[in-house]
């Protein structure tokens, strides 16, 4: 019912997520986006991750998407990390005005890492750039390894999934296979990363996953030093 | 960036919503929809009801809605029981008006209970009336506690809350006392049915439950009985 405005909605927030992606790179920050259902663990997986990255000298901000509360946010700022609330008043996503103006209100030349925490909502943020390099799924164990099937757009969009709740997978009926397979068949660029939040399994392979994108990423927008090349 | 047409939107959505809910009473027909995350356990839950169900004499039919597969309206089929796909195309809900059509495929007067399973999403279903008499959310124990304040509009809109998954309950970190306080203060009317679908706990409890709205919802609709009156 919504076709007539969503193509120039869609134009529109491409045009200012474009803007936002230009402003963050030339901050030299990398920009992760989360998308997952509700519960699936995204706080849970920052809080942990935050405080690994920090230990390697990276510098995080936190933009917390919820339709109305600051519950998330709260959680995020015990770890002493800037965080900025985006409440989308009962909206079922982010867009790339709302991550815009949320950017006002952070130093970024004082940070590596961006994170923004889109609202619980494995369908509809799909849809919307922000601005982001990195588009990451958050799936946990217990959703089941059909979702990626029914709620495709996600997982098209994103270039990792990372896998949470490890510790329930013997109960949750979950096949890692078999989601490995799903997964191979719609996107086979994503990168599947199992973890446990709690136990911390499986967070150094996504700490070097997102340093090595961190690399890759940063490294293309800064200017190649030309030292080696002079005399050549 | 939808507002314009928001309002519309819904008023269109309420006329169709009643028209099905009173097409639907005149069938003499008890009708529920499902709201929930994706993979909170809705299909699960209906695979297990319907049976018991059918054992105390109910006919139920599904009206499955889903982005794009038939995943879940394939297993509902194995339990025999009639089903009508919605696929939503990438929509994140279902509306009124997909509820209308579907209905014209089912053989209303054969059924007791119809069953819509609402695309898993815990934030865009709850603003649309789709013409029930029972509005259910289906929680599952690992999204934790906290999603009733995060997701209000949901369980506002829902007379009952059937929390899943009991069994992963000791690991998932939900605190069942700090999930009924905060559904006490959202809204005092809601009844809490905690269960596992797959040991069956709780699952008298949930039938009771559903026969006893299916009593009181569809006597107010037939013609109360005069014998008594006459002598009055």
């Amino acid at each position: 019912m919504e076709i007539p405005l969503v193509e120039p909605v869609l134009k529109s927030n491409d045009r200012l997520a474009a803007l936002n992606r230009q402003r963050l790179r030339q901050a030299g920050l990398f920009t992760i986006n989360l998308i997952s259902s509700p519960g699936a663990g995204k706080t849970t997986l920052l809080e942990k991750t935050i405080p690994l990255l920090r230990g390697l000298g990276r510098r995080s901000a936190v933009l917390e998407g919820d339709l109305f509360t600051t519950l998330d946010a709260e959680r995020i700022e015990r770890t002493e990390t800037p965080v900025v609330q985006i409440n989308t008043r009962g909206g079922c996503h982010l867009d790339a005005a709302l991550v815009g103006e949320a950017l006002e209100k952070l130093d970024l030349r004082a940070l590596d890492y961006l994170w923004i925490e889109n609202v619980g909502n494995l369908v509809c943020p799909a849809g919307y750039d922000l601005g982001e390099d990195l588009t990451v799924v958050v799936l946990s164990t217990p959703e089941g390894d059909d979702k990626p099937a029914k709620y495709t757009p996600a997982f098209l969009r994103a270039e990792a999934v990372v896998l949470t709740k490890l510790d329930l997978l013997s109960l949750s009926g979950m096949d890692v296979n078999r989601l490995r397979q799903t997964l191979r068949r719609i996107n086979p660029q994503l990168e599947l990363i199992p973890v446990c939040a709690r136990t911390g399994e499986g967070m150094d392979r996504w700490i070097a996953y997102l340093e090595q994108q961190f690399q890759q990423r940063t490294a293309i927008d800064k200017p190649i030093p030309q030292t080696h090349h002079r005399g050549a």
